[in-house]
């Protein structure tokens, strides 16, 4: 039949457009819920408004969880193209956000895992049209995975550095000190090493406190590494921005927005952000 | 009449401009009033000095508080462009600067906030003409402007992860080691992501400290990036200083502090700092 | 006897090559069991697991320590070049990750040491040929080497100021606060400085709260010098890693991992990496 | 007389010179007794150490103390330009390096201080002859003055902000949960941004910790800006220290130990790290 098709092509402008204003209200729309089904939750937490008011919020949250199962039954049936929406990235988030809701049915606690909706706020960009913002976090994008490899020998390194020192430390303080095994003492050097410094576990023998300073003033030059490889791959991600070449006439220096060349009116080949 | 205009005008000069050594004198004697009266409000709030001479203490800060109160009448009254006064930065400030001493007729305690009246201090760069200073905000107040952007999108990520993680935690540890609700498991989330680690509530069970060592090697990288970013910032701030472009005879490369170009003479367009 | 030449050159080729299938094998063989054995002595490490299975483990431990030292005993046999390979990084590395082993009969706890062995595992990026992780290691190494003279330049400057803070805070605060003695003082100055802050020591008195509040702030600035070095080297072995020269035309700007020239055809110089 | 002259100019050789093997011989003794005398001053303040052997470090440290004030006296005696050896920095170190040795017979503790004497050790690099680390000492330190006036600014507006941010949380936490007094809020408000976070004071309210997390993430940009500006400071000095140019030929790209142009063998001016 046609009818049908022709109404969830207009729902599904609605649903992924965020061209004109009704499209662009249905995903506001959906954002507020989402802000507040996880408001919902963080209260629910809470132990005294648990107690006052648990049941009204557990009849809410159930209410959150039916809409958004309806809404992800709706995007999958009016999608243009269904598979590559289920396995993009929106979509498998759009999923695990209505997950927990139903898990809580047999697992308690795990209904506050709703939290994971929060990624579906990321769309904000998208809707918002915050060209700018995209194109800042493609830069970022780019700059981090350029990073990768770098940060991959990197954290290797650090991996085995982390393991030794635990060993050692287990060795020279032991148990009686809070360094109860191996594996609590790579957490202690995990956490000294990232400079966050609990205290709950802290060296207490002179011989433990000199190879601590030790891991500190290595932690020290540790964590210029990632921030210096950030930095250059930054710095060098926005210079090849701003670097853009067109593909007719071969000019260069195009602004960040652009998206046809300023001499010849060439279309820019931009690094499309996925739906 | 002319004679009260001219008052007026004289007692503006002598408040707004700082060239003259008159009107520096009152600068500087409204830069001692307020360093004295922050000085006093923090004394007072230090419990044996509040016991001994809190009712002298309480004096004082009338008198400044009624001191503060006529400059700012004065200052609306000598301002040329009235409305823009109020509504500028420092004129804001100003008025918040004695707020809080009425306030705390009505509401004990908000006496304290006096204290944003070392906001007032930030004149001092420009009163006493450091230049050289100003230049620098500048460039530092361009650099953080345009890494806007790039902040607003990494602080979304930020606040996202970290509603993830405390969620997580909430259910892995649970109250009975201190994470006693999400909010505060965000709480402790971002204590740790931004390795500041106070230890008043840290993980206990391996499952809570495998996880938070994962968040913490995470957070590694995360406070890489806005170094990163602020570092690439700068130095294109500075890079594009150095190439100030003359309007008339384009010029570039001019001195950080010419005001004229060197090679033709034509007045540099300068970012003013406003009054 | 031509025979077991023939025998020692191909198990040397299983040994210390991992081009060709069989060879690649026995390098994974030995991965899996250099992790198995780590994760056995950490697991060991855990009171319940020890007391449980605690003769088991040793049992396992041991068959391990002999793999290895056959291993070791046929790297030396095979090796083409026996004394290079026993003074090696690796040749070190292998000899230390046995030698735990052995020294646990007279020393007990030496067994933890064992986990040494993970150093074994940097061969990782070898075998598995990650030739760009390899070229991204030669950078990061490349630039930490240059930053080797400024960063002891700086160490030695951070050494003498954690020594006067040190001394400074164990007159100003003394024993009964936690500052039990001169080198205890050093190593709180070292927590401070690095913003660990375990918070097991933290100064009490006034004055040597605002000492360490300057100390902090200088700590600010401090920890901004490593990262600053790192970052800037990095930048530059970026930079020349971008403009390899080619020996013979002159070209530049070659792939990372290229090895001849795209222009001419001759064998680019490149740093090669040790085996 | 002539002989004394020659006497005290040979003395002077081998005190500020360090050319020959004599000279050098000197300067080592004189290292190598600083470290001698710091390492007793420290041990003497470890509890079971003095009781043991207290009497005989007094003895020690009497002997050392004494040995350098001969030698500063020497070192005044011979110096070729009296007033400026005296005011120049490392004639100030040497006297605040005898001066707590003497200041013991007044006030008892201030022996420890005698720790001041490490800043001696700095001049290892030039007694060395490690014309690279000076090297590298001078560009680190022409990056940190050229950071200077970026860096006022910067700390002018952290003080600011961390006045404000501790008499709020003074208002909103009060005394029971730590925060006694603002000076104490301060100290807090410094320790949180800083990222040292020793826990000796945490907010316990949900409005205080609300607020703290926001001081946190604050910080964390905060703590991105003096990094920033050192990098790139770092950057433009090591880019400006490989340009150095030819007063004579106008030649730039020499190497950064070179002392003559090599293009046409003029000297080059080098910034000279004062005696």
């Amino acid at each position: 039949m046609e009818f049908p098709q022709k109404v969830r092509r207009r729902l599904g402008d609605i649903i992924f457009e965020h061209e004109k204003p009704p499209d662009k209200l249905f995903d506001i729309v959906i954002l507020v819920l989402i802000v507040l089904s996880i408001v919902l939750v963080m209260l629910e937490s809470v132990p005294w408004i648990r107690e006052s008011y648990g049941g009204t919020l557990r009849v809410a949250e159930w209410v959150f969880t039916i809409l958004f199962t309806l809404e992800y039954m709706l995007r999958i049936y009016t999608a243009r193209k269904r598979l590559r929406y289920v396995t993009s990235f929106f979509g498998v988030v759009d999923l695990l956000a209505i997950l927990p809701g139903y898990l809580s049915l047999f697992l308690f606690g795990s209904q506050y895992l709703i939290v994971v909706r929060s990624l579906r706020l990321l769309r904000i960009f998208r809707i918002l049209k915050l060209a700018r913002f995209l194109g800042e976090a493609s830069v970022l994008r780019r700059a981090l995975s350029a990073s990768t490899p770098k940060i991959t020998v990197f954290l290797g390194t650090v991996v085995t550095i982390v393991m030794i020192i635990g060993a050692l430390m287990y060795v020279v303080e032991g148990a009686e000190n809070g360094f109860t095994s191996i594996p609590k003492s790579i957490y202690w050097a995990i956490v000294t090493l990232t400079t966050v410094g609990y205290g709950d576990i802290s060296p207490q023998t002179p011989l433990g406190q000199t190879l601590s300073a030790f891991v500190m003033i290595i932690g020290y030059g540790i964590i210029a590494v990632p921030t210096g490889i950030v930095t250059s791959e930054l710095s060098r991600a926005d210079r090849e921005s701003e670097t853009l070449i067109c593909p007719e006439c071969g000019h260069t220096k195009h602004d960040e927005d652009a998206s046809h060349c300023k001499y010849c009116g060439t279309k820019l080949e931009e690094e499309t952000v996925s739906a």
